[in-house]
């Protein structure tokens, strides 16, 4: 079991990002696989952009061709001042957005060699494999809640068993209200301006409401995702909230928040959302954002980055950010303080 | 016991974020406690400068003092063009430098009102509280490798336990090798330009070293970190090389890329870091980065950043970035992937 937990990877499709900013604008040669779109349409186009594992060849835009203006050379003195405290309190990096396309990094995306993960996995005795399992997993859960995992499409075979434990035991509802504790203490530390443009912005799928019933029914992240199938449980409105999000959220109300729920889920999809929020609690928000036909197709990252920056482009001051998602909460206009939501069953990109 | 933990924060030092970004510059209200100071002297002259909880007041430079040119009313037609695949396969988001410092955040910091953090905390019941307090304790790891907590001191006092079991037993090491791993599987994928410039950058506390032979003796950090004790240790040039990093740093040599080592540590205390990287079995790099005269003081984040931009400006291409600090892999020139390594013992600011 063990050996099949180390070649877990193998069978599966874990895909890998490679960025070649500052490389010269060719086509990177594959390494036995082909390079994969970045920009497939979104198959799933009632919900969030999920990373497609189509084989089709990459095209990167012409912007994304273009040579990157060097960084590499500016004046020592000019850097020099322009360093201080970049960033720091941030959670999550903010991105501030230059307004020049030509400093945008190029992602790439390929497959990465079968079982090429596996060569620094410590050799596994016989005894206490469930234990070591158990541990294997809960590794691999942190280095995606860390961020440290290239996108991946399904939860790896033999963690199957540890996903459902943990998604349905008290671990994850722990960690949701230890993250809803920590907005709301720092929610409660912000002296708001006051002038009705302080935000607070929430993603919707397992951040305010939780898609769990439907999971429970599709292998906890075992199964490729099925846009299909998870429209029609999207449209029975019937997702409960997350109670530690329920009341955190209630808070950022209570203490004069807008809140805007920025959602991958699309406008054809809005009255179920709504009556599905309004239903379990969600009463009041400034504005629910959902993917617009032209949005269709986007990475998670760049259309939310594109929303949450119209939401600052109005004046709003986005103070808080919560999302289940790293594509959630990287990007443009991020936020103050980004908070990460627990997820192993998924992840979009 | 659980009482104790749902208060483990109250008697302790937590300290927040708050990013007045946009707000308009005059200082901001307190609650009940003082600002702290960002620039504090480092008083761990020869380490990673940590967080320092002095009470006085908060001066901001007059840079941070200005206010932030307007993001906020940008053609959306010129934000549009702008906002396509911002720092989508960044693991970390890449804060592209803009050599302005207007447009840097203004980050302050104070502490939070004792007890704040309670009251989402779901009541405990009497049975099963070693269980709950493992599980309470899990969360807060997990919150914090999410990089959702606040900048904090010490390990909250019930969850010394657990992060001793952590530490000392299998599941630090096995999410050392997963980390490790993912930062090898990444390498190996990308197609090097091959002329010398490809980089890779590394911390060494934690990241490469480990200093657990230290932190076994202070509590595994339960106790506030103290700089002189921690300087003697590193003086004896004792500290292991943690193996899945040794593995990745010979993978990373091999597939040609250059490594720079940044630490925190002091320039004085070079010789016995060389003495102590090269005994282990750290055996080349292009470059050893240490803190000199100019960069005591400076949060870990300000002078990392500015660290990697000087190699950046150099012209090598950071391809990856390796740290156990949030503060290792936020800010500006954070290369194309970073990875985050696990660490409960302690958080630089």
């Amino acid at each position: 079991m063990i050996q099949r937990w180390m070649r877990a990877k193998e069978g599966e499709s874990y895909f890998r990002a490679k960025d070649k900013t500052r490389v010269p604008p060719t086509p990177p040669p594959l390494r036995r696989r082909p390079v994969l779109p970045l920009f497939t349409k979104a198959k799933n186009h009632g919900r969030k952009t999920r990373f497609s594992g189509d084989s089709s060849p990459l095209h990167p835009s012409p912007s994304q061709q273009k040579t990157l203006p060097s960084l590499q050379n500016p004046r020592p003195s000019a850097m020099k001042s322009s360093f201080i405290l970049l960033f720091v309190f941030s959670t999550i990096a903010v991105a501030h957005q230059t307004l020049d396309p030509l400093v945008l990094p190029r992602p790439l995306i390929l497959e990465y060699p079968s079982g090429d993960d596996q060569i620094f996995q410590t050799p596994i005795s016989n005894v206490g494999r469930d234990e070591e399992v158990h541990l294997r997993c809960a590794s691999w859960r942190f280095a995606g809640e860390a961020n440290n995992l290239a996108p991946w499409k399904t939860v790896p075979a033999d963690c199957g068993a540890y996903v459902k434990d943990y998604m349905t035991g008290k671990a994850y509802r722990f960690d949701l209200e230890m993250v809803a504790d920590e907005a709301a203490a720092y929610a409660r530390s912000i002296s708001l301006v006051g002038d009705g443009m302080d935000a607070w912005v929430f993603d919707v799928d397992e951040t305010l409401l939780s898609n769990l019933p439907y999971y429970a029914d599709h292998g906890y992240g075992l199964e490729v995702f099925n846009s299909h199938e998870f429209d029609k449980w999207v449209d029975k409105a019937m997702a409960p909230a997350i109670q530690s999000s329920l009341k955190l959220y209630e808070e950022i109300l209570r203490l004069g928040f807008k809140i805007f729920l920025l959602t991958g889920r699309s406008e054809g999809q809005k009255i179920v959302t709504v009556e599905n929020l309004k239903k379990v609690g969600f009463q009041d928000w400034e504005k629910l954002i959902l993917r617009g036909v032209n949005d269709h197709g986007k990475l998670a990252t760049t259309y939310k980055s594109e929303k949450r920056s119209e939401i600052t482009a109005e004046g709003y001051r986005i103070l808080g950010n919560s999302g289940d998602q790293w594509s959630d909460l990287l990007g443009s206009s991020t936020g103050n303080r980004s908070f990460k939501l627990p997820n192993p069953m998924y992840y979009i990109l």
